[in-house]
Parts: structure tokens; sequence; C-alpha cells
């Protein structure tokens, strides 16, 4: 049963751009949150994609930008939105001590857990229902159809498939810190997923993301894990993460 | 540098059908060794993968049957054989008094690890090179080309990929008993390479699978793990280990 929610406010379209591959490039704006909508060329109603980076990074961010590019041009329609306490927008006071006190920390190689916790925490409780607004708009849109899929951060994507019945499947990415609350109802996760791991990740420790993907409820989980850091995901994992979609997005 | 080997027996074609697929099975025997071979309708050389069964399982398991006829049709020739104690070859009698060891202690839920390693370690010694003098009878033959793919058990294959150069690229099952020797050959093994791990695979134990990923010594190297028991590896992996051989056999 989806989660209630107001009336969507209307997305207000700000520039668009046409990609060498057919894709439509727009950023949005909806009330407050800022967000980007890409769409393949299609005659027929397209799957939607939520691509959210890790810990609230920019949507601009080149790393999430070609992301999704590749996944519109593979046919699916892509969003992505900063939500309240991520990329750009305006942060609190204690968000932004608990940013400097993340930077202190990590420069004087000191244990960050609780900090991330103190910070990533409340972060994904803001974020998750800007992220439902955005999906209310979005499938409103001509041309997007579901079944829903998430792909991204893992933290937030845990929350949203919890609350979110709308989402299909789910590909997470576990390289950001994980808070207490989602590692708890990641049990609760039943849609098909994929964890996508780097093996020498130096700010994830294996393990920890290995007991993330054991505690899943779904059924159907994978599990890639390719050697390198932080950043080295290889290419093809975007093809198979399309591919992963593909199976349970389009029936 | 090539192992050298002896010029290599004829191989001698037995029988001979086709498939749907437009796949050309056949069996054939390189002196003592029992082999099939399937081939695709192509009109350039394909790549060679050497598929071999878990524990010197019969070539004629319908498991590896169906996966070396989905892999020939994917454009792939395929080669198996059942090496010196493996499938239906004679056993002498230590290799049999071993077997019977493992199935009374796996019947009283006795460890088996010491049983493994004596049954095991010799059986990869003296099916690799049979598995090498197979490698160089079909490479012989009109229509197959390089380079040449490994898939399936992985402990014959640590063994193949460290012995034989011509190996460009390896999938493993971890499903089985890795000898000693293999453990410590690992860090040799330097091809790319896919490890297929089934989450929940009752005898083999998942830390002892993620130990051997991480002792590869490989530059490329991707770990698969899905959630079941040792025969539900899910069909997909099918394809995505085409798509690994893909990425490193087609130049």
């Amino acid at each position: 049963m989806p989660t209630p929610t107001p009336a969507p406010t209307p997305t207000r379209f700000l520039s668009e751009q046409r990609l060498d591959t057919g894709v439509l490039e727009r950023e949005f704006t909806l009330g407050e949150i800022p967000g980007t909508l890409w769409t393949p060329e299609s005659a027929a109603p397209v799957p939607l994609i939520l691509m959210a980076h890790n810990n609230g990074l920019p949507k601009a961010q080149p790393r999430l930008t070609a992301r999704a590019r590749h996944t519109a041009a593979y046919g699916y329609a892509v969003a992505t939105i900063d939500a309240a306490g991520c990329g750009d927008r305006p942060r609190t006071a204690e968000e932004e001590r608990s940013r400097a006190d993340l930077r202190r920390a990590m420069r004087a190689g000191e244990p960050t857990d609780d900090i991330f916790e103190s910070f990533i925490g409340p972060l994904v409780e803001k974020a998750a229902p800007e992220w439902q607004a955005a999906l209310d708009a979005v499938l409103s849109l001509p041309g997007i159809g579901g079944p829903v899929g998430y792909s991204g951060w893992a933290a937030l994507g845990i929350r949203l498939a919890v609350l979110e019945p709308r989402i299909a499947a789910a590909g997470f990415f576990a390289g950001g810190y994980v808070p207490l609350a989602q590692r708890e109802e990641a049990r609760r996760v039943t849609v098909p997923l994929l964890l996508l791991l780097q093996w020498d990740d130096e700010g994830n420790p294996r393990q920890r993301a290995l007991d993330l993907f054991d505690s899943f409820g779904a059924q159907q989980k994978t599990l890639h894990a390719n050697l390198g850091g932080h950043t080295g995901t290889p290419w093809f994992e975007l093809e198979d993460g399309n591919r992963f979609f593909g199976r349970h997005l389009r029936r």
C-alpha cells in the first residue's frame, strides 16, 4: 500500500538539453527540491530509476551524471534530486558542525562511526520523503511508466525500499556509512537486489558490507565485488546494473 | 612460454549430433581420455572454453552439459573431458577407498577436510596434464582459435591457470574442496577471473570462498554471490559468464 502523500507539487522544468544518444536531460524544481531527469527517446512509456549519490553528494557530481546518462541511453527514465541537507541545499548549523567534525576526525585518523551516525542518520530520514515526493511528481509525467527501480546510496535506498511499495528492484553501492536504523531495517528489504562492493574500499570495511548483504530479507539478492578502491568500480558493472534492472523492471 | 608437451594424440571422433541451436556436439577420445566438444556454427575461428565439473564429476552430468550447450550457442567452442580418476574413468583401489571414506564421514556428519585433501589433491595433479593434452588436441582442430578460457572446477582451474599460459581468463565455481596446494598457488593466478559463489552452499564454507577470492593474484577479479544452496545458481549467471569471457576472449 503506497504511503499517503500530499498531492504532488507540479514539476517546473528550468532547462533542457538533448544529448548525442538522444537522451533528453532536464533540470527541474519541485518546490524547494532541485532535480534532474533523463529520458530516452521511446514511443512506449519507460521504467523509472531513482538514482542517488552516497551520503548526500551533489546530484551534479560527474560520476553520478555519467551513470545516469548511460542508464537513460539504455532505455530507462532516470531521476535524481538534491534532497534536504544534500548537495548544495542549505544546511542547518548542526549539519555544518557534523561535517566539520567529520573532516577533522578523518584528517586526524580518528574513528568516524559516531559522527557518521549522527550525520547520515538524520540525512536519510529527511531525504526519504523528498524522494517520495519526487517519485510522485516524475511518475505523473507523460512517457514515464513503472515499475520503479532504485540505484546508488545504500542507506537511503534501504529506507525507500521499506517505505515505498512502488520500488520493485534495488541496486545498492556498499560504499558509504549505513546508519544503525537502516542496518536494522535491511531485513525488511524484500525486493530483488544487487549489492555492489569494492573489495578494497578505504572508507567502507569489507566485513560490514558482507554483513549488510547477509542481512537483506530479499529472496533474490546478488553481490558483485571487484578488486580496487572506492572509485574503482569497473565500467562493466554499469552494464550489469542495467541488465539487473532489465530482469526486474521490464515485464 | 607454453609448457612443453608431446605431439598431441590425434582426436578420434566417435559420434556427433547437431542441436537445435546449430551447435555441433561431438564425442571424442584422445588416447584413453573421453571428451565432448561443442562448436557453434561460425565462419571465423571461435575462442575455446575448457569446462570442468567440480571434484571430477562426470562430463555427461546434465548441469555441465546444459551449461556447455548454452555457452557454445553463444559463440564459443567448449571442450570437456573425463580426466584420470574423474567421471567413469577407472579408479585405483586408493581412490575407491577415499570415496568410500568420504561417503561414510558425510553420513556420520564427521569432518571431511582431511579426506577431501587426500582425495582431491591427487585428482587435480593427475587431471591437469590430461586437460593440457586435450587443449593441444582441440586447438589443432579447424575452426577453433584462441584465446582460451576456463570455466568451472576451481581447484583444477587454479592448477591449469598456473601451468598453462594459453589460458587467458577463468571463471571458477566456489563449490568444491580446494586442496591446500591450490589455495597456496591461487596467488599465482593472474589472469582476469570471475568467482561464482552460492551464499548458502552447504558443502562449501562461505568464509573459505571469500578467502580464496582474496588470495587470487589477478588484478582484475570479480566475485558474484547469490543467495541459495549449491545447485541454486541463477540462470543469469550463465549469461554473465558468457559476457565475462566476451570481455577477455574476443579481442
